[in-house]
């Protein structure tokens, strides 16, 4: 620390297109943090990054520097290959309900931070609290504990973990600089790293539903977060997979554990939602080191959800976080989870479904009361939508093509609608395509 | 104003290279201007749109809203065509203190409102005020006063006019967005059009000692400006001027008015310094109607200044803003004057000088204790330096090069090689080259 912090010099370089050295993003970041460095010239420096781009060195330079604002978790008293997953965030993904008990199942210990959902797409956090009484506020005492006891823990990001993050994600979201991919990718891997893992498996969703709406865009983020992941020695594997439909049938909280403990049940083993399961399980449970290969990994993944092991370990989580464990057994005792509206399948509509329009299903579940448009609204846990027929289903006219659940019942002809209208059909069935498009690690791209 | 202002929006907008509709730009810095928008919005935008630019509507629309957040000053009570001059920097620019008398002499009033020095350029306002007495700091009826009873005036920024460019041009100091074209010429523009002229002729300058370091960007800032002056229906002609080499042969406060006096005087009518100032004194003749064309305007005033009209016009100009008229009749007079080292060609210094490095003897004259290295900083009114050879002289060795005037006499070792490194020297005198390049209108560009 020879020359003082200069934040115009910064600026200056990064509005110029040439890269910053890491010591002075770690001294800007750290100084922000503290209050040393006003919002107004860490503004200027996010657009300028926006604009002109970050390499790889900086973006992890942004990552450590955020990571070490706050507790970096120490769970070095749990032995084994702790790994967690993070999506990217995509329409009806409610993967991380299935796969974490699948892999925890297998003693690869997976500790958990999750965010809530924000706009059209859901987050597990708000899907864990629609089961009545679970807890996601643990203290960092109480979650190493869980950890250690049970293998498995899912709680929200606290205080304590990044907090420039969280400073820096605020101030973003005031001045438009949310949409870049070294901005987005610094801010999860700090956070993921702040949990104290081993290893992570990383789904970078692409198309209409997600938000890198590009394969190039997703294929650069994918890089970037590996890069990130490998400059803080925590070897990282990223998934690249299909968004431009939902994930699943279900949209919306209770909706979406309601269907995850079906498919912990076996129920939907041939879909979509599980290929892309068992894909990410795979890669986990070979990361975690109790599968030689990502490959055999994926069939032993198969083969805890036909066991039931994975199953039982959902119930002891939800047990564990103070949840109901009734409901895990029987979802139908879920209060207000009843359809209120069936929607149909209009005249002239026959055939085969050939997308569903994911995004347009995502913004209608915000509308049915299961999202957020802004930070402060609440959400309604039961409230959603199931879908009755998927891509590649033949539909003729008063089929059923979903079941919504809502409070805003004096709105349901314009939700029906809406669902009619995400709907493309086609005279001949779409060719079945894979979910899991590519692989990437520090070895480069491979078919998934 | 329908929809209620967005800044997120527009700052994304402007990202991603959008235009940004004038009614937007208008509502964005009125908000900002009552603090309803942050700075951390505003220095977002401004990053934008350094990086994405600003069209020319979209400049003129900063300027207007800019104007509008102050008072803009009404001088209808004076009669005739009120003309003003602006020059964008340069070093030993001390073309406004030859020409406001000049232009003024013959009948056209000069409102001129100036600023003060920073890094490696002077202002008009330090200059003036080395001379004993004089004040800068005129109530807004004193201004309007003495424009209608003299027909000149020269004066600070008060904090009336322009608030938003004050306000502005203080953040876009501290977040590394000041070198954008269309924010220089708004800014520059929101201050002239608040004096309340009818007209403007512009010195944009372009070298070594300029900011506007290429052909290309003075010429985009020329016509910037220009478009921004017709847009506010204020006619505007620019010239193109060389700043590669310092504008005469004093550089610093005191010193630059004494040479302002020869120049009234006629000793230096043959000068690079004069072609400007009789180029610029035909433009606002011929602007303020008591010439033809700028080219009989500029005989004008080579007469003004040979019947020694202009000079007794700066004799009234200085008197009436309670200055020492003694010191204009007499310079010698003027304590503190006396040079306290000359410095001389070295050994091997043998030839004709063919440049001297405006940028470099600008920063001298700075450490001399002539300008500002911060707003805050105080300069001393007789510092400098005079050139004793120019650009085109012969030089041997023993020559004097310049004199320097400075409290600093411990680094006279130090200054006195600055000096002589600013030097080039060829075996040949340099072809003799015009000052002023070229003149843009809203009817496009010319030869000057």
């Amino acid at each position: 620390m020879s020359t003082p912090l200069n934040p115009v010099s910064i600026i200056t370089r990064k509005r110029d297109g040439h890269a910053i050295d890491p010591d002075d993003i770690a001294r800007l970041v750290a100084a922000y943090t503290r209050e040393d460095v006003p919002d107004y010239q860490m503004s200027a420096f996010l657009m300028a990054s926006f604009l002109q781009g970050l390499n790889d060195v900086e973006a992890a330079a942004l990552t450590d520097a955020m990571l070490h604002s706050g507790t970096v978790l120490d769970l070095s008293d749990t032995p084994g290959v702790k790994v967690d997953k993070h999506s990217t965030g995509g329409v009806g993904d409610k993967v991380s309900l299935i796969l974490a008990p699948i892999v925890a199942s297998q003693g690869v210990p997976v500790p958990m931070v999750s965010g809530r959902g924000l706009g059209h797409t859901g987050g597990t956090l708000d899907k864990l609290e629609s089961i009545p009484g679970f807890r996601t506020d643990l203290s960092m005492e109480a979650y190493k504990q869980q950890l250690e006891d049970i293998g498995i823990v899912l709680i929200g990001q606290t205080e304590e973990m990044a907090p420039a993050d969280r400073k820096l994600y605020a101030l973003r979201d005031v001045t438009g600089t949310v949409e870049s991919i070294p901005l987005i990718a610094a801010s999860i891997m700090s956070k993921k790293l702040a949990e104290g893992i081993d290893a992570l498996v990383l789904d970078v969703k692409c198309g209409r539903g997600a938000f890198m709406k590009t394969e190039e865009d997703a294929r650069t983020l994918a890089e970037t977060l590996v890069a990130i992941g490998e400059d803080h020695d925590t070897p990282t594997v990223a998934l690249l997979t299909d968004m431009n439909i939902p994930l699943g049938r279900a949209i919306g909280n209770w909706p979406e554990v309601a269907e995850s403990i079906a498919c912990l049940r076996g129920e939907h083993d041939e879909t979509a939602l599980m290929e892309v399961t068992y894909a990410l399980a795979g890669e986990m449970l070979a990361l975690g080191g109790v599968a030689d290969t990502p490959k055999a990994g994926r069939e032993q993944a198969r083969n805890a959800v036909g066991s039931g092991e994975a199953l039982d370990c959902l119930r002891t989580l939800v047990a564990a976080q103070d949840g109901d464990t009734g409901v895990i057994d029987d979802p139908s005792t879920r209060l207000g989870a009843a359809p209120v509206a069936t929607v149909t399948a209009p005249d002239g509509m026959q055939g085969y479904v050939t997308e569903i329009d994911a995004l347009a299903l995502g913004h209608l579940a915000v509308d049915l009361g299961a999202g957020r448009r802004t930070k402060e609204d609440d959400v309604d846990p039961t409230a959603g939508l199931t879908l009755n027929k998927h891509v590649g289903d033949a539909v003729e006219p008063g089929d059923v093509l979903a079941h919504l659940h809502t409070a805003h019942t004096d709105q349901v002809e314009a939700f029906s609608a809406s669902v009619r209208q995400a709907y493309t059909i086609g005279d001949t069935p779409p060719e079945r395509r894979s979910a899991v498009w590519d692989r990437y690690t520090a070895s480069g791209w491979e078919h998934a």
